[in-house]
């Protein structure tokens, strides 16, 4: 394992941060996006060693391991697209006005970084929501300074990752300290990282109990900072009788594999199945207890996720009305999560708040409802989640309004048909929802909007054009799409 | 005065506002529309009644209220016309693509509204920062109900206001609990408020403590809820040497009439102007004095407000090293504000943290530092503001980059030889800043941008277009500009 940071080393680490973001906020849109770019070209290079390190550390199969890590090199590229094109500034100009009553002043807006940006990364992400994932990436497009504190269940394939980003920010002679690497697994150095005064933000992904210390940490420093912490979610499914009356087969099959890939391990697996009692959703339950016991256990990231979920399993298949359905039929080795069905009432559902908890890994509950009144009632109960998923027919939809309203209550992403695993990188993405399932449901970690975590607006009102930032010069050299005097336009003044 | 709102009514108003939300969301943005134009309408019906009420209870000059409501209803107007153009939803489609790997599922994001605000009203704007100023426009046009929590210092207009809201919300058809209007002036009432389950974000614009109690709150919660709170600001003011060295008599008068304008009482009020010890910020501070006595002086809003001024100013001139420059010639009679200048050196400001602190009225502070160095350090040490104001000629800005630099990190709004007092109503307004001057520096509470702070984002996958909302469908039946695949346009797919 790597040495831990010793903890007075941190405040030399803001410092330096701190005086990298002064530098960096100044540099254009094409230097952080050709930095990000950079960063992509070093982790594609070093890829045989990532890949092999990861392995060791994760146990994730390298087919696994080896997507992840090309994911992470199109989030580099794709964010850093988006960043160079600059209409994420929002820039708006309301130009000078004295015919009204009070005279307008010239008002230009744009986004400024926040400053330097703690990133807790993900266990169950080496590569694409750890070192240099897409926090990371974000910070960076926004134009902060990022300090990274290795998640200790892969903390050397941290290193290797680091000491790509730190040769890229050499190569496109970025100041020293846009980016630190911080080992520890201790509590005590993730506070301190977040109580620094020159902290200006935090990223994370991971538990509830880790993101919601960091929150309140944060929360009650003396200067409160803003934290995106995602937390997880059971993503529930809700199975409309018309579709389940028509596909139950395929859907247990799809579902199948959703629960189970990855061992698991993925912030958006299904946890939880919501239907109505009757002979479809039997049928569906069985088909889908057949699916689970042909799938073999896998080795799940450490000993520890193993053990917690071997613990929140079992406490789960006690409690009072859950049956277990089905699980794997091959024997479970070493550190290896066994897929597991369970299914429940909708009354004992209500009664137990510890059901309604993620056990992370390759386990979902089927909660059997009387009827869709009382389905309506669970998802009016549920809270915030990252996705909900609808089976439904057009005719479901609409005539279920009730049920529809209260699954939109409680979301971030509503897939229709399809399972909540796999969450695409794109613009269009949401990846957040509703407390607990993330800290502000109004932000994102997946896809490129997430950079306006980081960012906040600043006005300028009355400079002179040669003073002002090129995103709001009035020739608009840099041709982004800007709000002028209320109209979309790509034109100059 | 009005009756207190019993607490244990506050339950029953958040349920049946709650019940609204889920009705409200899903109005059209042009009934939306509609809704803010009508209360626009009735307000103005019932101007005559207002100002009367108002003037009673705030002590404002006919005028200046006048003109305060004349500015809410512009900005009800405004909202309303920016909610109706539909762009603020930010719509994004990714259309599918089974040709990337993994393949890529039909994304579209909208924003969807948070549910229930409460609204904590300004005690020295009773109509354009209270019961339907911007933060009731801009929840509204986010599609959300409003709980409006009255300000006690004018809490009959605030009724009258109400009343407005109602028969507008009754003219337009709008659901029962779309607008709920609670009095009682105990942190009790607030604190049930902000706390109950069914409330989802808060605005407020006051003081630090007022602001600073709600925003624990709301971070105590079991579900945590965003706070705007905009908490006030000192306004600082650079005079830079070349400038100064032009034009010291005529920034001296704008300023005397920035610092004494509606008797000091506004969040923008310049509470500090920074210099360099010389002959110019001599010139300077004897021509401010000049006019300063000139200014008589005037009524605050009410008694509390009065008494807070006289203290916090008595405080502040017994600091060691601060001398009185001027203040009014005119005896101040019962709850009158008098105009005062004082100054004190670079080195005693920073020695004392007292000095950095808003004294609410017509007062400000000027600190003599001794070379451009000092200056820097004091924008280094200064804490999170509305506005900054540089008062330079262009050749200072680039001679002095390390200060302007520094003010940069510090502000929402930078304005150029101009005074911060007077807060345009725009889309390129920001009115937010780094902690303490707000609780999240990364939203507005001026301009129509104001209402992302109650929408959050949602994504359908895989959705047909019938059951998509109306800015996703594939027509683009709103035609409002969206970002499809990556690029900005108003066609549809």
């Amino acid at each position: 394992m790597p040495t831990d940071t010793p903890p007075e080393a941190i405040d030399g680490i803001l410092r330096q941060s701190w005086q990298a973001f002064l530098e960096y906020r100044k540099f254009s849109l094409q230097q952080r996006a050709q930095f990000m770019r950079t960063i992509a070209t070093r982790l594609t290079e070093a890829a045989p060693d990532l890949l092999k390190m990861s392995m060791e550390e994760t146990h994730l199969p390298e087919a696994r391991l080896r997507s992840e890590l090309t994911r992470t090199v199109f989030q580099l590229n794709s964010y850093a697209d988006f960043c160079e094109k600059g209409s994420w500034l929002d820039a708006r100009i309301d130009t000078a006005d004295t015919s009204r009553n009070p005279s307008r002043p010239d008002l230009r807006k744009t986004l400024t970084p926040l400053g330097p940006v703690i990133i807790f990364g993900a266990s169950n992400f080496p590569f694409a929501y750890s070192t240099a994932g897409g926090d990371t990436a974000c910070a960076f497009a926004a134009g902060c300074p990022v300090i990274v504190k290795a998640h200790p269940a892969h903390a050397q394939t941290s290193e290797l990752v680091a000491a790509c980003i730190l040769a890229a920010a050499k190569a496109c002679k970025m100041p020293e300290g846009i980016f630190a690497h911080v080992q520890g697994a201790s509590f005590e150095t993730g506070k301190a990282l977040v109580t620094h005064p020159l902290t200006k933000a935090v990223g994370f992904t991971g538990s509830f109990n880790g993101g919601k210390a960091l929150f309140d940490w944060a929360n009650q420093r003396p200067e409160p900072i803003p934290v995106f912490a995602e937390m997880g979610s059971v993503n529930p499914v809700f199975l409309f009788p018309e579709k389940l009356s028509t596909a139950a087969h395929d859907i247990a099959s799809m579902y199948a594999d959703s629960i189970t890939q990855s061992v698991g391990q993925f912030c958006t697996n299904p946890g939880l199945i919501i239907g109505i009692e009757g002979k479809d959703l039997q049928q569906f339950i069985q088909a889908l207890g057949e699916n689970i016991r042909k799938i073999p256990p896998g080795t799940m990231l450490h000993p520890g996720i193993a053990k917690a979920y071997q613990e929140k399993r079992a406490a789960a298949l006690i409690q009072e009305g859950v049956s277990k359905i089905a699980e794997s039929d091959t024997a479970a080795g070493n550190n290896q999560g066994v897929p597991t069905i369970a299914s429940v009432t909708g009354a004992h559902f209500f009664g137990n708040p510890l059901l309604h908890q993620e056990v992370f890994g390759p386990y979902s509950l089927v909660v059997r409802c009387r009827d869709i009144r009382e389905m309506t009632e669970v998802a009016l109960h549920l809270e915030g989640q990252l996705t909900t998923s609808l089976i439904a027919t057009e005719q479901d939809i609409l005539q279920h309004t009730p049920l529809v309203e209260a699954i939109k209550n409680i979301g971030g992403r509503f897939i229709m048909n399809g399972v909540p695993t796999g969450v695409t990188v794109a613009l269009s993405m949401q990846h957040g929802g509703p407390f607990p399932a993330t800290t502000d449901p109004r932000f994102t970690s997946v896809g490129a909007d997430g950079i306006k975590r980081f960012a906040r607006p600043i006005v300028y009102q009355n400079w002179p054009d040669a003073l002002l930032p090129e995103e709001l010069k009035n020739a608009n050299p840099l041709g982004i799409w800007r709000t002028v005097n209320n109209e979309l336009t790509k034109d100059g003044l």
